[in-house]
């Protein structure tokens, strides 16, 4: 039996619920299955009328879910509240992206007798990949990475079927927004729930099952393309594994800023976001030093998720204590309160650590590397493993030199002058990056997210009539195709 | 060493070649990474300019290039000589993909501080994975999935370098390509080339890989995909494998025409397409029979690419023995020729064969399934392996009911009243399909291939001084983009 836990005090939260044995797995994904094959008929209008009474269901039960949400993972009503609006604003754009009908990428190429050999007239576009996506939730967004998190949406828009594998962090929040959104949904098997590591892994070796999403840890990616590996037939798996997002400070950076904004990225929600800044590179600079201890110092740790991620994060401290310590800020109140760490070492000393001082240790822990001269940076920059983002703080753009280029190359998202917590819903956002940070070139964040539940067809003398409406002469749905080589908007 | 053999006589052709050993692998590697840094940083113009060069070197020298190949394969002048002009195509087509611009697919969502919480400016667009491609030739085309085959074409146009693994059944014909397009090259190193099984390994298994490209058979696929899932950073993998591309022939068809059509495709090039037809669903009809009968008892055999092929043919028609002969061609003539064969059987009884029975005979083999009635179709169809190709022929589109549904589910790419060998190389092609026609959702022909060695990228207040030219304001070199949510073509 699976059990909430309230992480400030330790206590189950609700009943227990059972975990999903491999029958009932079975049975999920058939009926998933089973209105899948109805959904991906569904007119794209259709679709993303679905999926706005989606976001208003969510937004009208947010002072309960936030509630309910707030005892399993003692984020707090501001976060949560915030996380309900993100997560049905998901829902949103996920309707006007199918509307806009741009993602299909659908191409016409008319027949060309002229070639040798002629060309025969081919048409292209994407569909859903058919049949049902299995989705792992993750422990540190109950909605924006849970059940109706973006891997469903976008799940659900491109036209799939999904089944979410719950977090054991907050089950009872994920039964409960299941239901939700299933009563929603014209077919609420459209979405299924199974609780429980080995409904996991019988759902993602499940036949019926054509793809699958995580967000996670290292071990716990490397683990699901474990079972993966072993399918018959391969799927995609689009995993979010770990990320240190790297930091570099110009010496023209203002001091101040970036010591507060450092120190309110590193502890927001007890530093438990795969974009918290885990590694800052900055000037050999006393100002700047204090500025960072003061700023630190300040704040403040609290409960994390589980006891799992807590044990984690003391087994990463431990690690980083090979550095010195920098500061902390106080200690956080609660069974699972950690307190905020910062470790710091100059560049020749982390240099000579790597790799394994550069792998990320989730929570609000992070290493300040002092460095003499910006050039000195691109070695070692070079040898750091992929992030989600990689950030640059300064105030003059060709301060940055080569170091922009190498960045570029180690992480999914650049931010200037900016903190990467915080990841923006809309159509140019990329949430992804090079191995660790994600296991495929696919962003879970943002319009193109839709991108990964998609294979093309090609069409080649197909007649007319049986043509998808997006493919037919005359362009009745009025969306971007490219025709004879032309994009047309 | 390894030698190229001549299968008409089974004698040797050239010199040996040396096998590369793990340290030329890694020199190999290491010379494409470093010229691969400077061709990323190349304009697309450039880039373009350059894939045209390749194409004219390729085109100049066809009177030399089709004789060695022949020698090696025995596919004959006229199907030499085209299949190098599809591959000089196949670079000017990536030329013209690269100056359109449209598969950066640039996005640009300014910032909108009237949002809670206020929205930076995200600008995303897609690049070229920052290493080495390795590409794994085919046997069965010594141009136009080789050496200087789609893959290479595609990921040099991203702007990746190439390594090469030749393929054993034409190395001399890989050598004189390499050094062609290595000329034609800007940097020469941007395309290497290597030769045996081992360099193979060690290939897909170097840091300095980033992506791989294969076309063969579902034992060669599976074999790299193991040797990838041993890799410590995974990389994507592109294999085409193996293609049953079943045909369904409508009772509204004309018998003559499809008899010929068929008989025509199924031993074009001794049966050596991924697209061959392997399996035709035919209406009872003794006429149909006849001419099928007919048909292909006017076809003739010919010497198949190598020893292994030939023997994996002859245990393929072995495999079909179970089912009743319907009807052989002549035999071929030369030290590898086999004869093509058609086998048949009514729905019930290869449909209690499957899926054994429905698996790829590379070569000129297929079977001929009788039905009764088209609706008595779908079940079977459903228990199809994936496919590159499904085709159906007929003169009344809705005779084909339930059908074209299934086919949509099973193959890329869904032809009608034509035959499935021969690809046109154009926008809109898709070339792949459901495991094991292919192991991602990933086309190896056509503009859209060029994806499969990209990856995107999100710019966050990214100054405009360090924006690439692709996402400044004002859109400097005039491509599609996406801005505010809106398509601009």
């Amino acid at each position: 039996m699976i059990y909430g836990h309230d992480p400030r005090t330790g206590e189950n939260v609700g009943a227990a619920l059972p975990e999903t044995d491999r029958a009932g797995v079975d049975l999920t994904v058939s009926a998933a299955a089973a209105a899948g094959a109805a959904w991906r008929a569904t007119p794209a209008e259709e679709r993303a009328v679905a999926l706005e009474s989606v976001a208003d269901a969510l937004a009208a039960h947010v002072d309960e879910l936030w509630q309910l949400a707030d005892q399993e993972t003692a984020l707090g009503e501001v976060r949560l509240r915030g996380e309900v609006g993100r997560t049905a604003g998901q829902f949103r754009l996920f309707a006007q992206v199918i509307r806009d009908g741009g993602y299909l990428e659908a191409i016409i190429d008319h027949a060309d007798p002229s070639l040798a050999p002629p060309r025969p007239d081919v048409r292209r576009m994407k569909h859903a990949l058919p049949g049902v996506v299995a989705v792992f939730a993750a422990s540190n967004f109950p909605f924006a990475f849970s059940v109706a998190g973006g891997d469903t949406a976008s799940a659900l828009a491109a036209g799939c079927a999904v089944v979410v594998k719950a977090h054991p962090g907050h089950p009872n929040t994920s039964e409960r927004v299941a239901k939700i959104v299933r009563e929603a949904l014209p077919y609420p098997d459209l979405l299924g729930l199974v609780q429980g590591m080995q409904a996991g892994a019988d759902l993602v070796q499940h036949p019926g099952v054509v793809a699958a999403g995580f967000t996670g840890s290292v071990a716990g990616g490397k683990a699901i393309q474990k079972l993966i590996d072993e399918r018959e037939e391969p799927i995609p798996f689009f995993g979010e594994l770990g990320s240190v997002n790297p930091v570099v400070v110009l010496p023209s950076a203002p001091k101040k800023e970036v010591a507060t904004g450092f120190a309110g990225s590193l502890t927001l929600g007890v530093g438990q976001f795969c974009t918290n800044p885990g590694l800052m590179f900055v000037p050999e600079d006393d100002e700047l030093r204090e500025a960072i201890v003061e700023a630190v110092e300040g704040t403040s740790g609290g409960p994390m998720l589980a006891e799992r991620i807590r044990d984690g994060y003391l087994g990463g401290i431990e690690r980083l204590g090979e550095l010195q310590l920098l500061a902390e800020g106080k200690p956080g109140v609660g069974s699972l309160a950690v307190t905020p760490k910062v470790f710091t070492a100059d560049l020749d000393t982390f240099a000579a650590k790597l790799p394994h001082i550069g792998e990320e240790c989730f929570g609000p822990a992070s290493i300040v590397v002092t460095y003499r001269d910006v050039s000195d940076l691109r070695p070692v920059l070079e040898r750091l493993e992929g992030s989600l983002t990689a950030t640059v703080h300064g105030t003059e753009a060709e301060e940055v030199g080569d170091v922009a280029e190498v960045l570029g190359r180690k992480a999914g998202r650049l931010i200037w002058n900016g903190w990467p917590t915080g990841v923006a819903v809309c159509w140019a956002m990329h949430h992804g990056g090079p191995w660790p940070a994600a296991t495929a070139s696919s962003t879970s964040v943002g319009a193109t997210a839709i991108e990964r539940w998609l294979a093309p067809t090609a069409y080649q003398d197909w007649p007319e009539a049986l043509l998808p409406d997006e493919l037919k002469d005359g362009n009745p749905l009025g969306i971007p195709r490219r025709v004879d080589g032309r994009l047309q908007a």
